[in-house]
């Protein structure tokens, strides 16, 4: 009867969902049509009726039958009654004929596109969990969140209604002057506040550079061994990435390389991920030189460049270039904190235009009183404050972690344990010589609770580089005392 | 002479930016490398001679030349004094040889990809100003900033420091809770919570169905007339759009359709984007029918059913799928502020893990805490308060264009001057006669400082379509009353 099963479909709703009564009515009806127990063309009992099967007051059962009526599935009949729509169809979706029985649905095969199988699959970030020793990954507990708090209070009161209006000039202009400031100075990076696009980040300043500069299929060079981060969204964008290996200055192409032409050149010239070597200044003429020969853009991704430990920062790739043909990436997320999502892209002047638009288009930009709260936050000192400060806890938890591993260093031969890259940012990565099995060394850490990252995992043609790649900015100091030792022992344990 | 060079350099330097001392000194010398001024080789003057030549501190002056020499460009040589290395090349990226003149530098021509130049020239939001009468855009001034800045100050006071990290499980629990609640009884939309993965908007989550569903090159059906912003995504990420008419009832695809089978299918049932049609029950269900036999992915993007004013909002396309086939998004761009970035997807359950393991490599979500604030506003009311004073502000401002319109509705006919979409959202379409030049009369109020968009710039394919698109969502009541009876007689100018 149908009242039974309506009364059932409501005990089950309400059971379930905060309904409202004639929600639940509404909704059991509607199964009641589209699973044939109210077949096309039948009348339905009277609203009173309804009231007194179902135990409700006449106006839920009127609310529900008149939204089902606007909705297309009951139409009234003058001093007739109710009745089902002749053309409701079944929920199998084919056209409705009285008595036609019910199809199984179809289910859609939850199958992702061959570009959707790529990037779950490959490279994907499988300790999604953060570790001490993740490498890369800052120490936020320390970010200034009370001051933070006051001035991001302070712009919301000073907020007039288009502050929380999209934003088409590539960013709040104070804070774009921020950073242009900022980047001249410390970094070298020869630009005008115009030409500083603020992003959410790496991520969005990579997409915009592949989407607008590169066409599907083109080739991009990037850095073996790599940042997968960088890879995923070429990938993403059906780019060809091409693997250029490294040596201890930086990327190092060769005549075989100069047979896959890029489009674009991703590097981290300042501190390579993961194996943290710093391009000298003669391998980045070669590769300014280089691009010219093939027309490319260069991608220069720099990441953690405010946490230099020896000596001040080396000036940017971008300083050298006097083509206009390097972008410039950085991001607040290690200097401030991953959530703030705010990270800036500098473009050649005769790109600003295209890529504000792009950038409106594709991202429609917003959090402007955020952007504002970190234009002061910058131009009060607080954020050369909040660098100093941080970087003298890495210092400390730098040297600690180097202490803990200088035993299991040096030795004979030129494949001998050795560290890379500790002069700047929040890892450094300890290179073995090519018979270990780093890929071993991490498991069994993995198994004591530690997570390094193998350097051959970051690899992508190449097959002789071995090593460890370990985090210092997220692990406490007295983690990194009690851990370092289990790191060095598993290593000197595979060495021999 | 090198001194008077350098000067000169440093005078430069130090009107155009705040640089310190020693980097002026740094900047100075390297540019006289880099352009010939000291050879290769060449001995470099003591630093005491350069700290009297130039006026300068003798710290000044070792700080430049430490950092040159760190960076390779200097060479110092006991008791000898300091070089310029041998190796430093010139501007021009050719080996360094000496003597040889610099070349002149190849400037990369700021050339867009193919498909950046897609992106840029087609479709793009020509009017970036906010007009009043600017379709889709609500009125934000009337947002409860004071409350939510309360509600974002107590969720920062309470944040933990993963609360600053970026986010895995597709957005902050609580709120995605909240949205699924809200879908479920207001959307009659079948999910659990943890299905909804939350965006920073509709443009991301259709880049995330666009990149996970689709391939480069894959077929999209959009409807005819489109929502621009849904095509650039679709365009930059490569599939081939391919507009389908629709009519009174929503999409209507033919047979010459069926021919380029779609890969994901792109609808607006709620309130189709422009002309505000609801897509009838009987041609929902074809669609599911058509989307069935095609395999085809369907993205129902519900963007304003919050603002509904003839009765309760129509029940979802989603609400009707029993394939696992559509994926549901809305956004809470028109319901709070846009720049507040967030809105939802929520995917059929198979593909939950994908999808949020591609959120987070693609687009690495953060802001947490503002996402918790967002919860509380929801969970506590406010959005639904907030929606309702909205709702009677937008009624008032649509009444009120309907009545300016009045005048030049009806007439003989059936292509007689209408008004269709009117009973949702934050704009309505004036349906006008074929032909009508409908952007002639929008250049016409253009002149007179009224921007109304013309229906036939919406068209992708079809050109039978003739009308003016007019937002009253931001426009205040005054302006209404003030401009509506312009637009009346512009039309009934045209009309005739």
């Amino acid at each position: 009867m149908l009242s039974e099963f309506l009364l059932a479909e409501m005990n089950r709703l309400g059971a379930q969902d905060a309904l409202p009564l004639h929600r639940q009515l509404y909704e059991a009806l509607r199964r009641a049509m589209l699973d044939g127990k109210l077949g096309a063309g039948e009348r339905l009992p009277s609203s009173r009726d309804l009231a007194q099967d179902l135990a409700l007051s006449r106006n839920t059962v009127v609310a529900a039958i008149n939204q089902l009526s606007v909705e297309g599935y009951l139409a009234s009949r003058v001093g007739s009654g109710t009745y089902v729509n002749d053309h409701v169809p079944r929920a199998s979706g084919a056209r409705a004929l009285r008595g036609a029985p019910a199809q199984a649905p179809h289910r859609q095969a939850p199958r992702l596109s061959r570009r959707g199988e790529a990037l779950a699959h490959r490279f994907s970030a499988h300790e999604l969990e953060v570790q001490p020793f993740t490498p890369g990954i800052a120490d936020f507990s320390a970010f200034p969140l009370a001051l933070w708090q006051r001035l991001q209070n302070k712009h919301w009161r000073m907020t007039y209604p288009d502050m929380l209006d999209y934003n088409t000039s590539g960013g709040y202009a104070p804070l774009r002057r921020a950073i242009a400031d900022y980047l001249r100075v410390f970094r070298s990076v020869q630009l005008e506040a115009d030409q500083v696009i603020v992003t959410t980040g790496t991520q969005q300043s990579l997409e915009l550079c592949a989407r607008l500069l590169a066409d599907h299929g083109d080739t991009v060079w990037v850095e073996d061994p790599a940042y997968w981060g960088a890879m995923k969204a070429f990938m993403a964008n059906g780019q060809r990435v091409h693997p250029v290996a490294t040596d201890d200055e930086g990327i190092r192409p060769t005549e075989a390389d100069d047979a896959e032409p890029p489009t674009l050149i991703y590097v981290t010239p300042s501190h390579q991920y993961p194996t943290g070597e710093v391009m000298s200044l003669a391998r980045r003429h070669q590769l300014l030189a280089t691009a010219r020969a093939h027309g490319a853009w260069v991608l220069e991704d720099d990441y953690d460049s405010e946490y230099r430990f020896s000596g001040p920062p080396i000036s940017s790739l971008e300083g050298l270039d006097l083509d206009g043909r390097v972008l410039y990436m950085g991001t607040f997320s290690k200097v401030l904190y991953p959530g703030l999502k705010l990270g800036y892209l500098v473009v050649p002047k005769g790109l600003v235009e295209a890529f504000r638009q792009a950038h409106y288009d594709l991202h429609r930009p917003g959090h402007m009183p955020t952007q504002a709260a970190l234009a002061e936050f910058i131009e009060m000192g607080h954020f050369a404050s909040s660098l100093r400060r941080a970087r003298q806890t890495y210092a400390e938890r730098r040297q600690c972690l180097l202490e803990a591993l200088g035993p299991v260093l040096g030795g004979e031969g030129p494949d001998a344990p050795r560290i890379s890259g500790a002069e700047q940012g929040l890892h450094l990565c300890l290179r073995l010589p090519a018979r270990i099995d780093d890929q071993a060394i991490a498991q069994r850490l993995a198994q004591q609770g530690l997570i390094v990252r193998p350097l051959s995992a970051y690899c992508l043609r190449r097959t002789d580089l071995r090593g460890l790649v370990i985090g210092y900015g997220y692990a406490a100091l007295a983690e990194i005392r009690q851990c370092g030792p289990l790191i060095a022992a598993a290593v000197r344990k595979a060495v021999g």
